[in-house]
């Protein structure tokens, strides 16, 4: 189709785990327009840990952007950009839940704003857990709860749980495995 | 819980729809954190409309930032912060799709990327709609498609619908009202 198409991309910002460009487009009609793009550096990678008796492993933390406590699945960047997700997934879901997983299956990749935004994550289900211990980074605090997958469910249309990744694992784990 | 702390928080670009922060953190054992954070400006909505035969209407277009085309719901950016999201939703529908909402319901809210975007989106579901027509932006280059919802969810296994808020619209949808 007839479409919008990059002529440049300028870097604008170096920050912590992103990047910062300015995107000039080209139009079909001649004009230019600018568009934003912000480069997730490394990519990241999130895992929905399912215990035996069917509840989810879910971690409670303090998101200084949305300025409020949220419920999101286990999740975290790749070390570098060539680390595999799956073992990215399985070192974020031990670190942060103190459970290491048995068995990780793909579930789902999820591209979270891509308007302006490279951020792609892959998305794990983890069954067969066993119970290690958590090794938080030294900025990162978070609670550990462990919910029944229909009282999480709920807490989407409740707008409890909002966060896109965790909005999309699991219903995406209820309706391959649990309608 | 024990928690990091925002002790300053300074501009460092403004982009077209995005504005680009550094978040320096206070970390509990008294050192600092550099956070990325990226501020969405106006906020944004989405919407999945469902004709009466059951098929829901889906965009597909290019994305600069994933380099790739996508298959999305109807979505746009407020125009301006105080503008209701449901007007937003409606708007951006009937611009992108050529159908008029005759009822909507809030249906979910998806913070997109709350690790460092404060970007949050209401997603409504459109129905009984009436066919008006297509208003797209000068950069803007869009072809409408209709999916039954099972082959739509389908693609979201196979990976070929990513898109966060796409991915959390549909089976919210499904799991809601079509189990």
């Amino acid at each position: 189709m007839d479409r919008v198409k990059r002529k440049e991309r300028i870097l604008k910002y170096r920050g912590a785990i992103v990047d910062v460009y300015d995107d000039i487009m080209e139009i079909p009609d001649g004009s230019t327009a600018h568009w934003d793009y912000i480069e997730h550096r490394n990519g990241a990678a999130a895992v929905l840990p399912v215990l035996e008796d069917g509840r989810v492993v879910l971690v409670r933390q303090y998101r200084s952007a949305l300025d409020q406590e949220t419920l999101e699945i286990p999740a975290g960047a790749k070390e570098e950009k060539e680390e595999p997700s799956m073992e990215c997934a399985a070192r974020e879901m031990e670190e942060e839940t103190g459970y290491r997983p048995g068995s990780l299956e793909k579930l789902i990749t999820v591209c979270t704003t891509g308007a302006f935004c490279n951020e792609s994550i892959d998305v794990y289900l983890a069954r067969n857990l066993t119970k290690t211990s958590q090794h938080l980074d030294r900025d990162e605090f978070l609670n550990v709860e462990f919910w029944d997958l229909d009282e999480a469910c709920s807490k989407i249309y409740s707008m409890e749980i909002k966060d896109a990744k965790t909005v999309s694992a699991l219903l995406a784990y209820k309706n391959k495995y649990c309608k």
